[in-house]
């Protein structure tokens, strides 16, 4: 047997790791020359923004929080949680917020220093720069998600043992809680993803729209006061929104595997070793993700004088590979050396989770990337106008949900096949929500590409801002360049695993629910409510994204008439122009948008449990996954892919041609449904599981109470 | 007890009556003046142009017919079918081609008949003739109906009652073999519809761009060449689809809902009397109908000198209701008579249906209508340029999902309690199905004011092609306009119904498989492969929209290349332009569209069959209804939203402001959803359900002995 103390303490000898060598990346970043005192000034600007932004996120977050805390105390005076849940939200909900100011500061301070970089040094160091403040933020992340799921964890192992003798039941206490602290980054993941979302595609909507199409200005412009708003955007949408998000999946997945686990082992020998499992296969991903950074740093330094964007992307791309495996091959050792080798298929099953992950993400890239026919054939249509451009962007969107899937089905069936003959479904869940969180150990190297992008386009802003020559603004566009390929497969294995997580938590729910000696039928052909409650799921995504959106296109509205009356000022040399406005303009809009779906991500679930019973819960949540996944996919696909056909037009030289304005629109209608609805969609899946596995006894109890099921 | 004689006599006297009044209106349309010659000319080469699209989809169709009978023999060979079932199928199909091509030639010797009208006697007499050569369609399609599924029953009752003595058994094979005839009604529907959608949208797509936006021209200019085949796309979409769709959409119902009452009565006395239930409902519809028609007919006539549009919509509207109340009206007394008073909650449920359906057809009109909100701030983005506004657009649309799901969810849990304590769910289905069965039976009146529409739409054309002052024009536009509201609320009742029909035939095909004593499990937590189908029917939606949306994208490219062709030769002065080009080139597009779509709506439920067992095929109907319902409601109102946004626009006078231009691109990017990927939902939807009830045995058959389930 292994030795227990041992593998508790690991995860905390990785977050140390993590956490030291941040601070080291911060550092070397810091020591670099922060660039001309106008590059400076601009830079100072967004992150003024960034932060007032953050700020007010904060104040709303922290009303949210309060009423939550409240409505989770009575529960607790109730008997219906224990009270550890209160703390566990906070420091769930608190550390989400904590890296999304760190990454935005991080990102902030970097810009100019690229963009300097840039203009002296040329494309080899300005990535360096880049990458060595990405992989800071990466490797923070790391830290917090190691440390606070093994926190948690200890903390909870030792209370609870040592209050209550029967170790199966103490474990059950110790998971139950751990899931509201996922409740907490879950609920602070949703707020930073779609408020970020909202502010930075309104933002870039808007100034892109009066910018480009309608004066015929340059991305980045000077002349457009709207701009410093959009690179605010990049900085707390794509890097505190995702940071937020991609911790959020990680947790959710490694807590959902401790469920099942406890589940699938409960009462047994290896019950402990199941819930550490998860943990310690993200400690092995958090090391692979710092060797394979080591290996990009140690590349790009040979590289320096004459680095390519196709080389950097091999980079990259041979990093993402080389965590990957790397975390498969650990995998297996710890599986082996933690479980035993009697549990192999749960190896093979995690290994057909990751490979569906590395499918997903090639089909995303296929549908995305100029050099596939969905986006030649897109860029094609510009030909014949705006109108056609998007309705092909909305049909390959759509068309390309079919193969990521189908790559579900099929290993989901995998799963349940291989580990048929051991135990029941909780182990095939098992073994499937255990290749999620393989998926997602490579979340510090997958961060640290994501987070390079908008500090390269950052870099981009201050150049053109600050009238650098065009060749500098090329250098960055090609930093920018260098991370898409790599981090298009890391978004399709974040998606392929929260369809994975959600899948598991919707089992976890239903476990919950048999734990209270319900008998539930899930028969939708037997029970009307079960009908209804998977009706209400798969309509949720389209009510969601239909929030989201408008409420981007409502901002945007709102921009264009700001940006054309100062751009008119500008232009006319009556005034400077005021960026100031557009910031409050969108975070107020940012703001709105949240609230309304906010509350109902947490009332759904209970009402939908109060009206349907449990049965009509786990139809809900099945409901929401399928037709969540389908949305997802479809958004950010057609999104990404209208994208990359204007890339392709931009790039063929025919930037100031019709066909060009017909793919500036493809793009902005992309926009709001890639980077707002698209990833808000895996949160709104799981939130809607772990609301409801939260309150499922006390839904399950009123519900009995008032309707007598 | 009634006497079930004069009962299975009645439809038919229905249907006499419906084609002898079809007849005397095609008579007195036909007495009209035809119009100046120009104006016979290009109605002529409307029909001329329709008559070819017709004819070509035939042929595809007979292609598809002919392969099909082919494994039906073979199925019959086999034992898996009863050989009735080719001839019910053929009928099926060529019911529904017939009337497309009876349609299409009422509508294209009207046209002219109107434009003339309108220029010579204004809009009183002018609808007149438009409503009466409607009434004849819409009659005609009543005739079919009722005919063809009392002819059927009949038939097949007198057959096995006498050959097999058991009555159950024998009832058994006669509904069996219903669905193979609804299978051939679906299908001509899915070619029809969908054919129709490509041709009409790729036609309108590209001529709007091409002339509007590009060129300035007004709509259905003369200097225009594609415009022919954009009226010639009113005619085979939305007069030969709309029809082929309503009668497939009536005709399913009521054999849904014949196949529900056998199950729910098996071996009851009042077994024979509730599978004619649903005929005599439905030849109460159309009587009804032409009670209102007569009630309409009286009241524009008396208009004829002061008609406004106002008051001819009040009177449609009017129409519509007091057919619906004479439908509710009639089935109570038909339940209690064929029934039996113990029955009585089977008529409040479909009383509920009814309701449900009406309160569908009111979201739609709210969402759609640009009274309302979402319609009017859809108009108010064109402001902020084309993306905003279909952002917009396509948010409202999301939005509009939840209120019809929520009705729909809201009926299928009261009819199941209201039978509660009766019997089992079975029952209760029959009860919303019945609801189906009311909500169509309106069809004869509703395909009136549907088609009149599209004729209406081609007078206007004629009316600017042969440069008739635009006041002419203007009256057309105003009779287009009158059924618009009502024509709304109508497509509410037909999706409504659809999303019953599917749930209808989802139980019928469980229910099959009982009758074939397989225990299945539908339990999604507990089998992946149930969780397999549903996640499969979810995703089919965005596969076929992607399909149909994608085949219009494709042809719009071309027609636009080639109408920015001819334009230019036309404006030099170099020819006078060549429409039948235009028609060649959708006609292409069109067949190519269908196949694949065609191919796969057979084969999909036999290889999910297959593969995942009886329990995966029942998944798969749930999840593709879910999710088809609530891409119809989205995309249907997203496009109707974006399409009465530029019309308000319109009405505004703003018809050459760059708002105006947004709105088009609005407009044409729903044009496609609503019309072509919207509607084919609904066929789609059930066409999975029917197929695989069809092939149930055979599947189970095959994937027992492959797979050992």
């Amino acid at each position: 047997m292994p030795n227990l103390m041992f593998l508790r303490i690991l995860p905390f000898i990785g977050a140390l790791i993590c956490m030291l060598l941040a601070i080291v990346f911060a550092a070397m970043v810091g020591k670099k020359n922060r660039g001309t005192p106008r590059m400076v000034e601009i830079s100072n600007a967004i992150f003024v923004g960034s932060r007032a932004y953050l700020n007010q996120q904060a104040r709303i977050m922290a009303i949210f929080f309060i009423v939550l805390e409240i409505l989770f105390g009575i529960m607790v005076i109730f008997g219906y949680l224990q009270w550890p849940s209160l703390p566990a939200f906070a420091t769930g909900m608190g550390f989400s917020l904590l890296i999304g100011y760190i990454g935005m500061w991080i990102s902030t301070t970097s810009n100019s220093r690229v963009t300097y970089a840039a203009q002296k040094k040329g494309l080899g160091e300005a990535m360096n720069i880049a990458f060595t403040a990405a992989a800071a933020s990466g490797l923070l992340l790391g830290t917090v998600a190691l440390f606070d799921t093994a926190f948690w964890f200890n903390i909870l192992y030792w209370f609870y043992n040592r209050s209550i003798p029967d170790p199966a039941l103490a474990m059950e206490n110790v998971v139950n809680i751990l899931i509201t602290f996922t409740i907490g980054a879950s609920f602070a993941a949703f707020f930073m993803r779609t408020g970020g979302g909202i502010f930075t595609k309104a933002a870039d909507m808007g100034a892109d729209y009066v910018g480009k199409v309608e004066s015929g200005l340059a991305e980045d412009d000077y002349r457009n006061p709207a701009t410093i708003a959009d690179n605010v955007g990049d900085n707390v949408g794509d890097v505190g929104g995702m940071k937020a998000d991609s911790l959020e999946s990680w947790v959710g997945a490694i807590i959902a595997t401790e469920f099942l686990g406890f589940l699938a082992f409960k009462g047994s020998q290896l019950m402990v070793n199941s819930i550490i499992l998860p943990m310690i296969i993200s400690t092995a991903g958090a090391i692979a993700s710092i060797l394979a950074i080591f290996i990009i740093k140690l590349i790009v330094s040979r590289y320096r004088e004459n680095a390519t964007v196709s080389k950097l992307t091999a980079t990259t791309l041979a990093g993402l590979l080389i965590t990957v495996l790397a975390i498969v091959i650990l995998s297996y050792f710890t599986v082996r050396y933690i479980l035993g080798p009697d549990y192999n298929f749960l190896f093979w099953s995690s290994l057909g989770g990751v490979l569906a992950g590395f499918l997903i993400g090639l089909f995303t890239l296929i549908y995305t990337d100029s050099r596939y026919r969905p986006t030649r054939n897109i860029s094609e249509s510009a030909k014949s106008g705006p109108a056609t451009l998007v309705v092909n962007g909305l049909a390959y969107g759509m068309e390309s949900t079919l193969l990521p899937a189908l790559t579900v089905i099929g290993v989901m069936l995998f799963s349940f096949y291989i580990s048929r003959g051991s135990s029941d479904i909780k182990m095939g869940l098992y073994g499937v929500s255990l290749s999620a969180v393989s998926m997602l150990a490579v979340t510090p190297f997958a961060i640290t590409i994501d987070v390079y992008g908008p500090i390269a386009d950052n870099s981009g802003g201050i150049a053109s801002m600050t009238e650098l020559p065009p060749e500098v603004r090329r250098t960055t566009d090609k930093l920018d360049a260098v991370g898409n390929t790599t981090a298009a497969i890391g978004k399709g294995l974040l998606i392929g695993s929260a369809a994975i997580t959600a899948l598991a938590l919707g089992q976890s729910y239903f476990s919950k629910i048999e734990l209270l000696n319900l008998q539930v039928l899930l028969d939708f052909m037997k029970d009307p409510k079960i009908l209804a409650g998977l009706f209400t799921g798969v309509m949720l995504p389209f009510l969601f994204t239909s929030l989201l959106i408008g409420a981007v296109g409502r901002a945007a509205d709102k921009v264009v008439v700001e940006a054309r009356r100062q751009i008119k000022d500008i232009m006319s040399g009556k005034s400077k122009g005021d960026p100031k406005t557009f910031i409050t303009i969108v975070t107020r809009a940012a703001q709105r948008g949240i609230i309304a779906p906010g509350i109902m991500i947490f009332a759904i679930p209970v009402i939908v449990g109060i009206l349907l019973g449990p049965g009509g819960v786990v139809a809900l949540i099945i409901g929401t996954l399928l037709s969540g996944f389908a949305q997802a996919i479809f958004m950010a696909n057609a999104g990404g892919a209208m994208d990359n056909a204007k890339k392709k037009i931009e790039e063929e030289g025919r930037s100031n041609t019709p066909e060009h304005a017909a793919s500036v629109i493809g793009d902005t209608v992309g926009d709001p449904l890639k980077d707002t609805a698209g990833p808000s969609m895996n949160i709104l899946i799981k939130l809607i599981s772990v609301v409801a596995i939260e309150t499922a006894v006390l839904v399950t109890d009123l519900s009995g109470r008032l309707f007598h099921f």
